[in-house]
């Protein structure tokens, strides 16, 4: 039985954690941290780090960047490890996570999803072997608000597929006109529209044969699913070291 | 029992037709003519149309663009309506079948594919309805060697979009960098891949929902049926004029 | 401008839908009611119909079968026109909704999806134009803690279907075996896993093409904006009568 | 440059086989053997094995099962490796198969689609890991034609999943009626249809996320690609040795 610190445990992902975490066995939290405090969660809530006496064995973190150097010395002073989901670190921040992760084990990730992490290390197997006889196109579909395109997510896809790849790639943002696709191109398709969470398609298009490697995010559960699993696994290592999501994940290749 | 005379019967769509013809009850093909001959087709195969003296309702020609003139003063010798299924005609010859259809039944349509033609009449009737609520995008999959993108096909579903709307539209090839969508964008999207036949998805995206319209052509058997029906149809019609594949189809809206 | 009341302004529902009116131009919540009562809706909030004095166009309920004669009566009184969301009606009840419905504008649905019913009219026009040379089976996928299988919505869709034809038609939940398919069958498949949150395939395949139609729900919004689109609408109708999403949509056909 | 002697070239497969190789610049086909005879293959056409004097590389049979003997004697003779391609082979020739496998690289595969075996390979090892987290489900899609249901290919893939596991997992064919998913079930759905190929989807459902590895047969041209890269690889090979499409597709894992 993991025994889980929240902190950040009133906020939205907070409070998608905490319903989560009552589905599982196996784990549990044991105490909240959030200061603006709260009564009906199900665990004790304390307004700050100081405050929390109670035993753990992880300390997750779902709150701000700059709540990390207090993460940091309360998880030294107690040893424990820790599993740090924030976003925005500044490369000053990364820095000190790094080097912190030789005396502690430090779990961040850039992407929490364990889909898309266990598709990006199957690609990177994959895409040598195929990349002679199938041409290679990703779709990935966001909802109407989204700012950015491709999305960085369908970029770490891509980046797998390259970084695999001994030829040279070019990535293609969308076609019009005439000519024909080049053997080297990638294509990246950026659909948008009304709420769609999240979905990734990464096609090997063959001779024959289509291969498709498909991610459906249907909630923001999916990142505390991948917490979660982050939090059992980081309480069972012993080297101190800096872990991401595909050490969790462990395919045995 | 439609008796159809094939034109062209021995080229790669008039053995797919032939071949797709004995699944049908309620027509059969009677004879065919090509100037190559051939033996084993099931029926009598005549080198042109003068050779030709077996009854027939209808005449399906799946041959080359310049054979028009010779079908249509058979056709008119006869009195039997007739099916233009060849491609590549020049204004002239789009013309002279307008003009020849005050005479005659005939039947030419831009696209032969029930599915395709089935959609087109959908999108019509529903963009309207759903234009304020949902973003409308636009995939298709094509194999590595089609020259144009996108596709003549997502064109036409996009135009029937955009007809069918007061407000403005604008045709998004593909997405790179940071803007948001525009509410007037419809996104269209051509992937190139190995020997995909032909797929068309468009999609209307809101508010905590997706609706898909989608059409997956498996084969060139998809123009065969479309031509059948049609043959079928066009036995049956009184009026001269000239008919399209939404006439054969003939949802009553 | 629609002003809307809102009974159940604190559920899960009325939450989801005081969210989405802010992105509405054209309406707004004038006032809610709840029992539990709330500070920071962004509107007033009464404990109880009788409390409420605020001038409004629509009366939109998501609270519970219960609260029915109450509502009724309120409306009734300040003729002005309802919009039912709640579920579990009695058949004694369902009576009771269709009898005032001649006194008052009233709107209930069995589904509040703008999507699935749009698929379900246009199935019942498509079906009998392409049974005869399509075959149509339905795919439906759900979370795994759904007891019911097919889905009801599943069964609405394979219903309009079913009753667009004068053929017979079978439904089939699975296959195994060996044996062919009968002309005559609709496979309808439950897929169940994880939090989907809800998807239906229909899909007319035939020789040479596949023609599907599409529905993802991507959350609890899609009632939301059903229910929404429900109070525009009913607050311009002038007969008294009971109307569903179908009325809403208003395909002309 | 691979120099193959196709037997059984003028049949289906051996014509498709003959059309895909021109686009290879490694492999050549150098002669066929066919007892109808073809002058228009490009390539010199002999009616039996014993008048083949052209040298070459790899036999690569697409005719029949009871053809086996006949080709295992010559290639012993030319000592040269063989790929059978043919079906049907009863358990006594697939033992003949097995033992000249040890004088003699032979290649034959269950199934010779280089993407259903490379999922399979994949479903091996992430089965284990999602398996906890993740429900399974496999969609598979074929031609109204088709008698067994479902599919040999939906078979070896869930075989594979089941295989990869120590915990019991139950296939389900299909559900109605009123009860939960066991958390041990495959479901397995077999959808029928006009004339769809084939399509495979194997779908991993967990909370908040699908991943999805989908496989479409475009054509029997999948069946050719698989074939020339089994010619390719087996020319190379050293050992005596039965080879199949895993070794082919050479996963490093």
């Amino acid at each position: 039985m993991t025994k889980i610190l929240l902190h950040g445990c009133c906020g939205k992902m907070g409070r998608v954690i905490s319903e989560l975490s009552k589905k599982y066995d196996n784990l549990s939290i044991v105490a909240g941290i959030d200061k603006f405090g709260s009564d009906n969660m199900g665990y004790p809530v304390f307004k700050s780090l100081d405050e929390c006496n109670v035993e753990y064995d992880v300390l997750l973190d779902f709150s701000r960047a700059d709540a990390l150097e207090n993460l940091l010395t309360f998880s030294l002073k107690k040893q424990k490890p820790i599993v740090l989901c924030s976003t925005g670190y500044t490369e000053d921040q990364l820095q000190l996570i790094e080097n912190k992760s030789k005396e502690l084990p430090i779990f961040r990730s850039a992407n929490m999803s364990v889909g898309i992490n266990l598709i990006s290390m199957l690609l990177r197997k994959v895409a040598p072997v195929l990349k002679d006889n199938f041409d290679i196109e990703i779709i990935e579909e966001h909802h109407n608000q989204k700012v950015d395109a491709p999305s960085g997510t369908a970029l770490l896809l891509a980046d797998s597929i390259k970084n695999s790849l001994d030829t040279e790639t070019e990535y293609v943002y969308g076609r019009s006109g005439s000519s024909k696709r080049d053997k080297n191109e990638i294509g990246i398709h950026a659909i948008r529209g009304g709420s769609i969470v999240g979905n990734h398609d990464v096609i090997f298009a063959g001779d024959g044969e289509v291969i498709k490697f498909t991610h459906n995010a249907l909630s923001r559960e999916v990142f505390a699913v991948g917490a979660l699993k982050a939090c059992q696994y980081i309480s069972k290592v012993s080297e101190n070291k800096l872990y991401n999501m595909e050490d969790v994940i462990g395919l045995d290749f």
